[in-house]
């Protein structure tokens, strides 16, 4: 195995050890495809995180499990402890930074708590982190929000190398489908896959056809059941492959966009002005930039429309220094919970006419449309082998509708969001 | 323009003639993007074809008309019927097959009457004159099924070249959402498309990067409302290139399949024999050869599944002769409606239970990842600069869902139904 592989594949064999993980043989059905140890877990206790730095390792098992006997599910809890526990290592100390903010996972990381601990520095351990920690603090913030409503939380092998965790809300209160995967994924690029990412210009030479790579990272659709709440995806994801000559290429690629069923303008210039904020603390021309090329990305050429009002998008980013991409990747990440969460909790209890419910369905038939036809990370799942479709494709809507040659009646509020979709606006300025 | 187009070119021109055609600009909407004379209609009255050969060429325009009193629509019937006559030919006799057979159709030809009897005995024009005619008499068997509903006439033009016929029936009583679409389309192949071509191993050697084509076929998708009863697809087409030194390329493709929410055995059989009966007048070895390529091509293949039980399908064909090969699409297209009919007429009034009609929505999603992942017609289409994409996207159910990590019980119905599409069948031996 390459050495940019190296410690991946040995953080698998950890996670293996502790954990009680199936075959994790890919299968026909979906069923068969992953060893899965599924749950339907509470949020774990952001205590954790709010009691300060200074923290015993140990401290956030307690957590998860004094969150899970306040829902009524100490069992499953205290079955997810015992695979913490697992994870811990012999020479944890009290000042373990990493340690405390493995309270707020979900579930243990894909690497394990050792194998982080021991590459710390290393740029895909940092990632793994952040990735893990965004998608606990997004799944805690919407279970709040939802309190009728748990994630199941599904933790993945891939039998060619890593895994993930999805956390999915179905049919909550608020939520039709919040999904927040996370995955870990290495092993050999597949030719479709390397193609797609020559076709952007990258000179990938193999080694005898091979190419070693690691992607990973955090991923999310969550659709609401109020048409007045919009849909919100976001994905930050980190990309390395190793050339024939051992070169590295590494980059990241990410970003936040939102999809109303009806135009809201407060809502719009409140999502993209935290954005903005975000990205002005790493320079004045990324928001632009990136609110551009989410534009541009996000674009169903065959309806000449946006999939939703934009938000930021980027992708390839390697420069100018790993480190200070990472740092803006971290500050996108943690923007998500407060340019989206006001909005949900300010229209979720609003009424609506199935009239309005109607137009959502429609709109989530362009979302489907987008996504499969497409989004380049649905398509790099799809081009995968070993790819865990569940977790792909858990961005698709519960329902979706396509009625032929729906349009809108002049002045309506569908008839505006529209206009919006095909002529994207300014909202921040 | 190119030879090879000449005649549907000039046919253009008549059908804009003598219909209330619009700018057929191609816009931002799809309202805009083509024009269209837009009509509830009902089917017409088949007695044009049943009266026998010898037949006035006004008749089938009383035909129509005769339809249309009985369905209450006069009105709208007698507009049709002024259409019609603006296409009779001068020189029209009393012994014109073509103009009874036209009888049959939901609108005059795209290339207008006067056209197809100018080239009768081209395949361009024997060709329309066929996927037109399966148009009517499909239209016709649905509506006569489905008493509560009509079917939306629209007819189009593609401003690069030619046009199309869509007929669509929505949230009848039977069918949740039937289309039937005829295109005869034209002008020079996007690069994507060429592209297409060439990954299937044709050399299409362009003039200047331009290649001059002529496309037509009928292709429908009818999604019923009761979950026992299956959803059809067929297309039939007829594809012309021509080559930088003048080489024309021509081939016939098409299919017709079956995509049963629960399984019926029977159902299966009689599809199936009906198809290889159609398929064995013109030799032996065609029913297997194109059963298996359906069983191939309608392959989902991250989820390991077909979309349904399969029938025939093919592509390419050019061999062993124009005439041959177009005899043979003849007889596939005259199965349809013996294929299908009685399969739904079984079971259109059946009992269902909410927790089968949500099995079938999960199968409708599924359906839309076919088409919208692998559908090689869809994919075309969406790549072709100018194409109606409301006809192209009828195909998609009128409601689908989602579920995350959806699995059906062991010995279930559904469970059997998985287990075909996992491993296909042989129904016919």
């Amino acid at each position: 195995m390459s050495r940019l592989l190296r410690g991946v594949g040995a953080a698998a064999v950890v996670g293996a050890r502790g954990l009680s993980l199936g075959p994790g043989a890919r299968g026909g059905s979906s069923r068969r495809f992953c060893s899965r140890s599924r749950q339907a877990l509470p949020s774990p206790s952001p205590a954790g995180t709010e009691n300060g730095r200074r923290r015993s390792p140990l401290a956030w098992t307690v957590g998860a499990a004094a969150a899970a006997a306040a829902a009524g599910l100490a069992g499953l809890g205290l079955a997810r402890r015992a695979e913490m526990e697992a994870l811990q290592p012999d020479d944890g100390g009290d000042d373990d930074d990493l340690a405390r903010r493995c309270a707020g996972f979900m579930a243990p990381p894909v690497s394990g708590l050792a194998e982080l601990r021991g590459r710390r520095g290393a740029m895909q351990s940092r990632m793994e982190v952040l990735i893990m920690e965004t998608q606990g603090q997004v799944c805690r913030a919407l279970a709040q929000l939802d309190r009728g409503a748990s994630f199941t939380v599904d933790r993945w092998e891939r039998k060619e190398g890593g895994g993930g965790i999805s956390c999915v809300l179905q049919d909550g209160e608020v939520f039709e489908k919040a999904g927040v995967n996370v995955s870990v994924v290495y092993g050999h690029l597949s030719e479709e896959a390397a193609q797609q990412m020559r076709s952007r210009g990258k000179s990938l030479k193999a080694n005898n056809g091979k190419l070693p790579f690691c992607a990973m990272g955090v991923s999310s659709v969550i659709h609401p059941k109020n048409p007045n709440v919009p849909t919100i995806h976001f994905n930050y994801r980190y990309f390395e492959i190793e050339e024939a000559d051992g070169t590295k290429q590494w980059w990241f690629g990410g970003g936040t966009d939102l999809t109303p069923t009806y135009l809201n303008k407060e809502d719009a210039v409140h999502f993209h002005k935290t954005l903005k904020e975000a990205c002005d603390k790493h320079g004045p021309a990324l928001y632009p930039k990136f609110k551009k090329w989410c534009d541009d990305y996000f674009y169903i050429k065959h309806r000449g429309e946006r999939r939703g009002i934009g938000g930021i998008f980027f992708d390839d980013l390697d420069s100018p220094s790993k480190e200070e991409v990472f740092q803006f990747v971290q500050s996108c990440a943690q923007a998500i919970v407060p340019c989206y969460l006001p909005i949900v909790e300010k229209h979720c209890h609003e009424k609506f006419t199935p009239e309005e419910k109607l137009w959502q369905q429609i709109r989530r038939g362009r979302y489907v449309e987008f996504n499969l036809v497409y989004d380049r990370g649905t398509k790099f799942g799809l081009a995968t082998p070993g790819s865990r479709i569940e977790s792909i494709l858990m961005s698709l809507p519960l329902t979706a509708r396509w009625e032929y040659m729906h349009s809108p009646p002049e002045n309506s509020r569908e008839a505006e969001i529209l206009e919006v979709l095909r002529h994207p606006k300014d909202w921040v300025h």
